[in-house]
């Protein structure tokens, strides 16, 4: 059951750590750590085996695949023996990685769309999942147009760039994943065509650090009926998606991500906030800083702080991984439209669903047993 | 339902912090905060009101509840207003609490029971749970006595204070709940006798602080299928708790209690171990610090650390509220024995139980709605 | 030699820590834990006493200093039982604190001075110092008429009200410390007038958390011929002081003299940033955390970071009667204009100084010394 | 003025990082981070170059030093690529390093010398500073041999390890520096020989983390007059070190050189203590975390918390090469016995010296100046 994984940003640090590490895997060099969908409770024949992923992508970068992982290898996101001994596979890679391509937005769509169909053709793949790994954009401002798939046909070019990709996967039949916070398909007329389409679709916005730590700590309050009186959080990053997320716009929308869980996990809003910084020098790895104030039985006031220092790419990677399979497995199943039972995987998960970890697992357990 | 709490170690931190707010809750001057009986999922009916609760114990400890209250409220524990408002109260509870009595260990046990009894019949109590509060003994060393009640009967004497309060309780027909390390009802012939005598009992070691997080963010980092190599921690404790816990052979025993959760969480035992060391200058409060570091994908070094800035007395008291109204409703339910669906609220629970604290809450759940 | 101290916001926090504290010295009951006057090195007979300090001051605020002792001594800054034992002479100091006069610049200027004449008049002072303890402005924009006396005295209403402060004291013939990030005393104009009275002035802005961490680390770094690569900073406030400073302009204003000793030590500006954010939970404590990245021999990467936990008020007011000591002194002995060797307490220090702590001690050592 | 260095334990992590970085400054390949020397205001001509430093040494272990380079790169220590350019210089040092002479004590001192004094003939070498980086010893048992040379000479085999190289370098007119806690130099037997020979000694215990920190906090703390009332601090190590020191006795010699600085810094001792505690997972790097609680004004209770995350071997190797230039020119400037001016460098340093890290620069820089 070869599956296509087509990546939106194919020569970013996310998407080429994931190639590495499926390649890895599949020549029996690692161990497939960080996996989900490799956990006892999780394994299960219904999804397509990691070695038989197959990728290809859209970049406007032009950077080898090759380049780029030794890049990562120098700064320690992957071990540069590996890197060594896989670079034919990752030169192969090049071979499936398009740059964007020109035009108005109904051709690049197009155009998308018909690079999607060659490559499922050209590997005789089951089907082809289309992964957005690209750098978050500024939140896109509403517009009229996106609420009907007739309207939106006319409008593509009000489209920001995450949802053009969408629309261009929906049209080549393709499931589609956001692993950003962007829009992506989160947009009522992109919900039609998915239907009408029979794909399914993901989001929003790995859940790779401060906020998974999150997930966990604040049912840990309400079980324990303590009162979360602040919750403030410094994320600082380095790298391209420091430097991106930095920017207001896109970090107003990564910092709202952020806290939804505390207000839907606790029943309230506590005190504080979390903000991104750019600091170059930390690199590809991310440090985040946590402050918790609350109150204990008759009101006596406590404090907890963590610190996480976590590689962004590395975190990230196996989840794509993970999501890849799972969603290519759910479109193969008949699963048409969201897939909120993916919420684990998600800051921002789609649907009304439950912001602890523990019962997301539950639900992505049951979900796997149905495919 | 007016329901008994008798105390072992009745003028301590833990049982002066839990009577104070006991009596707060009940005159309406705090809100029940950090107890678990109150949160939506588990408030019910079947369980006596906190304003039902009537205070007793034993301790060796002279200092009057009103006078340890007013060195809790000096040191921030508990608020000095409320302390004054319940002043009356508090003397009231002192006329139930007895010095421990002196003989030989089947005296002892006679006077304890003989206490019980009369406590019960003079507040006219539904039933009466017996709550271990007392400071950490060393671990006792195992007796060939203790596997029958039969050889138990003449061997009284070789019994850690903790498991001869847990035979008196038993034979006056009382639930136990052990929240330290200690031994306790965790011998044999002390099951034997809770049978015999249709009572229940629950422990050990209520989870205040850095187990409680080992018990969220172990499963994480297992959900996450990510590699934990190695989980340190240091617990800074001032107190009287404190000066105990440093005696190496409590330490011994707190600390193999403290790292359990990993092991049976994570399948495996990371590098590492767990200290507690006595700081005079910390007071009532704890300050754990906690180093964790793990591999991601293709092996990637990572680390988190968090520290935790709790105070045990105000996170434990409304756990003790919780326990006995718990143990309560359990026995008059006619629950007879180890009560493993109590998981939640212990660092080394009885039984073979889930120790993610998600599982553990959904566990305590549905034993409330089975009550 | 009774010296007065004049409070320009004489019922906030710092002011009424500082008025309480000198009242608990005088009156034997507390020693002067954090008053660098009374380190051995320092301590000198050319100072006034502590207990000959007389409190003055003028505020917009209206609330008693006693019932603000008694809500610092509620929110953990002050002993309640000093608060109590001092009730009567607290009492006393609100006679001697005014409203802000009303008027135009001139006559609110006139008045100020005619209160700072009447004051030291009516206590038989030495001389009185003007100390400002008010909350941050927004960092003032320049003006030329601040360039020369003759030009401010027909423009006084250009001024910020801390360097109308200022123009006051020196006027009445005080000293001034600014204790604040405001403009104060630092204008061409105001040291004119500063140089035609005898007077000297100090400042500014108050060495009390982060910035004193960072004048021993950085120096250390910089004395060990390591890299500093980046130094973020996250100071999360609560009270009525985070609340001013988490206005965009009063936090540019504080944020950068909270960068000028890393430059200035490490002869190079690192990345990273210093934040301030207004948590209201935290009250008057301060959490600052702080993450430094730095290079090794070989370029080896490494990382500290720090959280500090602070009662601003508890830090700041042992200070603000060192400088009311000092100042004095040193106008008793002749000293006109900047005193640049108090750099040791300011973050923002006036001249062009030594940015290192060790360095800035040894300068007030001598400068002690000279008086 | 070419000069030997003589490492005493030359195959482990620190003198290899040493000899990768000597050899990567004289190629222009690398700038000297970390190197005090190179430091502006010591910078000096009266020291022997970077590029001048020939090594040599004595080591028990067998690896070449080009394979423990290629670990050290691995280990993430030195870059792999430097490794790699300076393969052939590597290789040319493990001709000059021996292993272990055996025989009796007398046969080893004896061997050592003679290799020493080969060295320096052989190199041409002005004079030759023999280093002691080799693994902590357990804390020596005094002798009464010890107390002078001539009961010394009969009873070599009563010196550790460490006492017994100093010996055999002061036997071949070689100043000794030890920067390991081991008793190296510190008898007065070994002083009375040092004297005769007209040679000079350094040490002890190159302070590269914690205690670095300390150096530079407790001041901070004294300046300002506050009251630290407990310092508590937790070293997590791992590689080879980490073993060594979680032995009990290595463990309790590095500890008490540890809190030294405390006690003489802020003239009483804080509660807490300072553990080590073997990792293996964090390999060369260390983590240290320590809690500082303290008073201010009126008993305010703060506190400070602080984590390292350090690579030993990358602070300690500038170190040594500084060690050895400074101790060169002071035995060419005809020093003799304890160089107490170079305590910048140590946790245990030689004589009444303070121990306040800017203190001890400037004495350093008098120092470098005399010669």
């Amino acid at each position: 059951m070869r599956t296509g994984v087509w990546l939106v940003g194919a020569r970013g640090s996310v998407a080429v750590t994931s190639i590495v590490g499926a390649a890895a895997v599949r020549a029996g060099l690692t161990e497939p750590i960080g996996c989900v969908t490799e956990h006892p409770v999780l394994r299960s024949d219904a999804l397509p085996g990691l070695g038989d992923l197959v990728f290809g992508g859209h970049d406007i970068a032009t950077i080898s695949v090759a380049k780029k992982a030794e890049a990562l290898a120098e700064a320690g996101v992957v071990p540069g023996r590996l890197v060594a001994t896989l670079h034919d596979e990752l030169v192969a890679v090049d071979e499936e990685i398009r740059p964007l391509p020109h035009g108005t937005a109904a051709e690049v769509a197009a155009a998308v769309t018909a690079d999607l169909l060659d490559f499922r053709r050209r590997h005789d793949l089951a089907r082809v999942v289309v992964v957005n790994v690209a750098s978050t954009e500024a939140a896109a401002a509403p517009h009229p147009a996106h609420t009907s798939l007739e309207t939106l046909r006319d409008a593509l070019d009000t489209l920001p760039p995450s949802s053009l990709m969408a629309y261009a996967a929906f049209e080549a039949g393709c499931s589609f994943v956001d692993f950003t916070p962007s829009t992506g398909a989160r947009l009522p007329a992109l919900h039609e065509l998915a239907v009408l389409q029979n794909v399914a679709y993901a989001g929003h916005d790995g859940k790779t650090g401060e906020t998974l730590i999150k997930s966990v700590l604040a049912p840990m309050f309400a079980m324990r009926n303590l009162r979360v009186k602040s919750w403030s959080g410094t994320n600082l990053l380095g790298g391209g998606d420091g430097a991106t997320l930095a920017e207001p716009a896109a970090n107003a929308a990564k910092s709202a991500s952020k806290q939804r869980v505390l207000s839907e996990t606790l029943g309230y809003q506590p005190d504080g906030h979390t903000r991104i910084e750019y600091v170059p020098d930390i690199g590809d790895f991310k440090t985040a800083w946590d402050l918790i104030t609350f109150a204990g039985f008759l009101g006596t006031p406590m404090r907890m702080e963590f610190t996480w220092h976590g590689c962004d790419s590395a975190l990230a990677a196996p989840l794509v991984l993970d999501l890849a399979r799972l969603t290519a497995a759910a479109h193969g199943a008949g699963r048409v439209g969201p897939l909120t039972e993916l919420a684990f995987f998600f800051k921002d998960p789609l649907g009304e669903v439950d912001h602890a970890l523990g019962a997301q697992f539950e639900a992505l357990a049951v979900f796997v047993r149905s495919l």
